[in-house]
């Protein structure tokens, strides 16, 4: 329980939760796994959030330096008490470690998350036993440093060179120009000692392309940069205060040829290359690593929506009726247009990504066994929801924070910060547009297929029953009905998919290159992406709605959630459905009028939907989304710690202010 | 000319200037109103930018305490270079203030910006005389405290008392409640000794509303704050960080009758209150800031669009064609369909605000002789058009960072912390949102008074026009034609207008009451408002290309670009075309082939179009969107200078990681 309940509740609030239909409960047991799961996590979270090494002042009162000092010393405490209380299974750490870090960032990320799953995916038995316990213990502190100042997603542009030298039985790793330097790797500037560099391998004169290769960056004795290593810290960028995102330039610097990752690919002492036995296995932790940023992105958008409809019930603003109490800002229509559409977006999302770790893990099951049938559409899939998601995300907490006014703007509301370091998720591993044109290019091909009657499965079954892209407009629907509004998105993505391909050939027809029509059909390629991501997720969350162990109440709550996530969709996209008459304009009218009944249906439950994302006050590090409502007090305390306030005078009072106006009243 | 223009360019941005199809100091003439006004405003920031009184490290290297202390350093050098070398014309003083100040906001604004303003056309002449010469020299400085903590844009909702006394001719301020604590006004917290307080008037036992007190907040001895005042800082923000924003309570602080400004509304000495004549005549100030917002808005915009087009130029990435070199990613259509429409709008809103300036000064004098009856009209657009304009520019914004990939999440570009700072003015002077329906209201009683055949004039004239709101499309528009696009525009707002006033119309006689009604139709009446300041956008530039004195060869590409915004702003609300079928699908179709081709002929002239903004490389602070495009040598000299680079070995390594990395290597 949030320590926050302790406290008084603002009454407008408590009136919000006693007037809800439902148990939020319920739906935090949904979102959670089971009730046994959110009594677990919420013994973590307490672990974390009273445990006095942990306390410090509000992020946005630290300098860069403080911020980067403290994401070291959570790290240390985090990884103590991981050990000596044996947190372990990934969710029990994920859970643990989201309380500790509250919204910071994590220096060593970059060794958990990228350095010990390429040595354990990527080494030899030999290679493991002597760096893995090693890293597993961070007796060494390791990045991954693949990304360069001139390449990131195209990775064959990279131009880190390390060329075998058989006589020294050495790799001779190497920067030939600026942009090849190592630049934006998380932990490379000040932490690491060591980092998985990506290079061009040259042997025997022939270059076979990107492979890691293991380098020591820093002294173990005194932390100061090995010869022919230059490194550093990058610079400030928009959030991510905490991490260290380094440069790495190395000059000739040459290592054992042991310290080339081997389990895949060789280079045998004379130098010969021996080719890795199969190349698609590393697409699963790509598609692991993706499938985490949806849920990070689903979790994202819901502290925001909780900040901001929280606060719209505690703030009143303004008059619906002259001589009437000023109304609570939630309220208005045109806020609930604002808001509840994000809310069933992170619903959505969140529930989104509930499939693809499904997925994932009964995926790494198949590849295990041989069977690697699914990985190119659940890849296309993790591609195009990373891009769809992430994006609905960034510009929601931006919609949230504007829709709480100036406040919104105050690092007091935790929205700057959030959407600072979240809209990071629109860029790093793939860039969304990107994402959105791999997801494409298995669309186009797929529907290809079904042209020649070959069979489709999984989420691009329906390009090859949607056969006919115009469907006459019926001006009857009821578009409350959730298969009408699935058998809606799923029309417009086979119809978005069949026009681009058609689009494709007839470039190609044209006589334009393949790469020069794809180029040409791109901006129509990533919209049909889009729509395939949108109909899925619309599909997923109507089956959930379906399906989920709840009791009948919260099954109400999440019916109207859905029904509002998918006509909101038709309106905000609505050419694409009246485009071929599939709707008509009647229809969309009908969609309006019943957007207005849903919002006004979900207005009484938005505190309990947000309230059953169980997020503690610590976590949301918001005054406007507290718990208790206690805004305006707390706003103030808040205020009154800020830096600024250190003194009733400023000091630079003294030094220009004080001797400008006495220049200034002398003229008098 | 920019310094940086005597580097040598890189070849790539080189190639894209000697392509172009015409000359951009053709358009920088267009937009800044005339070669002797560029030369001027070459002039001016040359003397900020070469003052050696004003060089600093890069902003995001600084503290907020540094960066507010460095904000009032500018602020001094800025006035007294002012004074002494007679800049005074209010065009000059803001390209010289933009020079100076490169981005920073000024902690004194609010001084010159409402302090000066509302003494000039509120206080008495007796009151001038005694404030007016001490503010215009700085001898003092003030604020203008009007929003509270808990009301910001619903003036009647704030709850600050200045209550009369007979007995000792004062006034008594008083700050009853927490939420009635001054909270925003910027240079409220530390640097201000006085405020122009709002607050609501009380004598003779009645509440008058709210009037405007002088109230010295802190010695002009010590600039310690009086008795009865509590003040500080509201703490940091997502921008502003040299804005002392502050909060200001009062405990029953008395000031002389002659404190309240006087010259519309007075209080006898008796108490006995006077009421003003005219309250219209405060509109024009707000339209002036309004006016101001739309400029501001513009400028960020392009300063944006000039960092995401140069960098797309010099950036090459993946490849297009196996084997060939890798291309600029401007070629890619993706990359062309998130900026140029931007750019577009950028011409667009700069042209727009040409348009309310001008209007604006037209009216001031029209006001002065009486004729307040275009008020209104213009009074309603301002609104719209500061909230469309933000709007666009602040996503726009985002929109450009992350078509710059990683980098332009490094503060490095320079477009983090332009989006923070300019984000804010979608909030500050009334929110988005009520100033849409401030829009919309005057746009429902223009449609109902056309109802009535009453004739409509100015930027509204159209809503008579229009009668029906149906149009059979006629499959056969040319949507190249400009005529053509305006007409699109000018269906689609006067459809939008006509449908919210029918609703609001139909909710009222189904028993709502106005207020409910209007409530319950106010997402439609945004969509109107937006319509409307869509299509003022488009015919302004419509109207621009014809009547522009520019060379043949300029006027070419100004067509371009105004096709450009036209047509992308159809598909990205192509609903609203097809909604009633004013276009088919297949002409929606042409409008998606047009725009592939738009973007394909703006392409050769992207770089062009940007240089013609003509901001030098220290006004656009952004190692990305550099003049000479040397974009990599600098991302690392400016890496190098950031404050966690001071050392090779960061001092918490000594504190924690060592410790740490020893207990953990003594466990192997």
């Amino acid at each position: 329980m949030s320590s926050a309940k302790r406290t008084k509740t603002n009454p407008d609030l408590q009136k919000e939760r006693d007037g809800a239909s439902f148990n939020p409960f319920s739906l935090t047991c949904l979102l959670h796994g089971g009730e046994e799961n959110v009594e677990r996590k919420r013994e973590l979270e307490r672990l974390a959030l009273d445990d006095p090494e942990l306390q410090h002042e509000h992020l946005s009162f630290l300098s860069r330096d403080e911020r980067y000092t403290l994401g070291l010393k959570k790290t240390i405490r985090f990884l103590n008490k991981c050990w000596e209380l044996d947190i372990t299974g990934i969710q029990d750490v994920n859970t643990y470690r989201r309380a500790v870090f509250l919204g910071m960032l994590e220096p060593l990320s970059v060794h958990y998350g990228m350095f010990l799953p390429t040595l354990l995916s990527q080494a030899t038995e030999a290679q493991q036993e002597k760096w893995l316990s090693q890293a597993l213990n961070y007796a060494i502190i390791g990045t991954y440093a693949q990304t360069e100042m001139g390449h990131g997603t195209f990775l064959r542009g990279l131009e880190t060179t390390a060329t075998y030298d058989p006589k020294t039985e050495e790799f001779v790793l190497h920067s030939p120009t600026l942009s090849s330097a190592k630049w934006w790797p998380g932990g490379l500037g000040k932490s690491s000692n060591h980092a998985l560099v990506l290079a061009q391998l040259y042997t025997q004169g022939q270059c076979y392309g990107m492979h890691p290769f293991i380098v020591q960056l820093r002294s173990t004795e005194d932390h100061t940069p090995l010869p022919g290593i230059t490194i550093g810290d990058i610079g400030p960028k928009f959030g991510f205060d905490e991490v260290d995102n380094g440069f790495l330039m190395m000059d000739h610097v040459r290592i054992p040829r042991e310290n080339m990752l081997m389990k895949h690919s060789q280079v045998l002492p004379d130098g010969t290359y021996i080719k890795p036995a199969n190349s698609k296995l590393a697409y699963g932790t790509m598609m692991l690593v993706r499938s985490y940023i949806v849920s990070d992105a689903a979790q994202s958008l819901c502290r925001a929506c909780t900040i901001a409809v929280r606060y719209s019930c505690v703030r009143r603003q303004s008059e619906i009726k002259p001589g009437e109490p000023e109304p609570q800002v939630l309220d208005y229509q045109t806020q609930q247009y604002k808001l509840f559409p994000l809310l069933s977006a992170a619903y959505a999302f969140y529930l989104a990504s509930h499939y693809m770790m499904n997925t994932y893990f009964q995926l790494s099951g198949n590849i295990s066994q041989g069977d690697l049938s699914q990985l190119p559409e659940i890849h296309a899939l993790s591609a195009g929801l990373k891009a769809f998601t992430t994006q609905v995300m960034s510009s929601g907490i931006d919609t949230c924070r504007m829709a709480c006014g100036g406040h919104g703007y105050s690092q007091a509301s935790g929205l700057p910060l959030l959407f600072a370091n979240a809209t990071a998720g629109c860029t790093y591993e793939g860039e969304n547009t990107v994402m959105f044109l791999q997801t494409a290019r298995y669309l186009v091909k797929c529907y290809g297929a079904s042209r020649t009657n070959e069979k489709l499965s999984g989420t691009v079954a329906y390009l090859s029953r949607v056969q006919t892209a115009a469907v006459a407009g019926k001006g009857t629907r009821n578009l409350l009905d959730l298969e009408e509004l699935v058998g809606a998105y799923q029309h417009r993505a086979a119809r978005l998919v069949g026009m681009a391909a058609n689009q494709l050939q007839a470039q190609a027809k044209a006589g334009k290159s393949p790469e020069d029509a794809w180029n040409s059909c791109s901006v129509q390629l990533v919209k049909c992406a889009q729509a395939h991501c949108h109909f899925f997720v619309v599909r997923n969350f109507v089956d959930t709605v379906r399906t989920a162990d709840v009791d009948d109440a919260s099954r109400a709550v999440l019916n109207t959630l859905c029904q509002l996530y998918a006509i909101h969709g038709i309106i905000e996209n609505s050419g694409d459905f009246l485009e071929d008459t599939y709707l008509t304009g009647q229809e969309l009218q009908q969609a309006n009028s019943h957007l207005a009944s849903l919002l006004a249906k979900v207005r009484p439950d938005a505190v309990a939907l947000v309230d059953a994302f169980d997020f503690t006050d610590e976590i949301l590090q918001s005054v406007l989304g507290r718990y208790d409502g206690n805004v305006y007090e707390n706003l103030y305390e808040w205020a009154k710690k800020s830096p600024l306030n250190k003194s009733q005078v400023h000091e630079s009072y003294h030094k220009y202010l004080r001797p400008f106006l006495q220049q200034n009243r002398a003229k008098l």
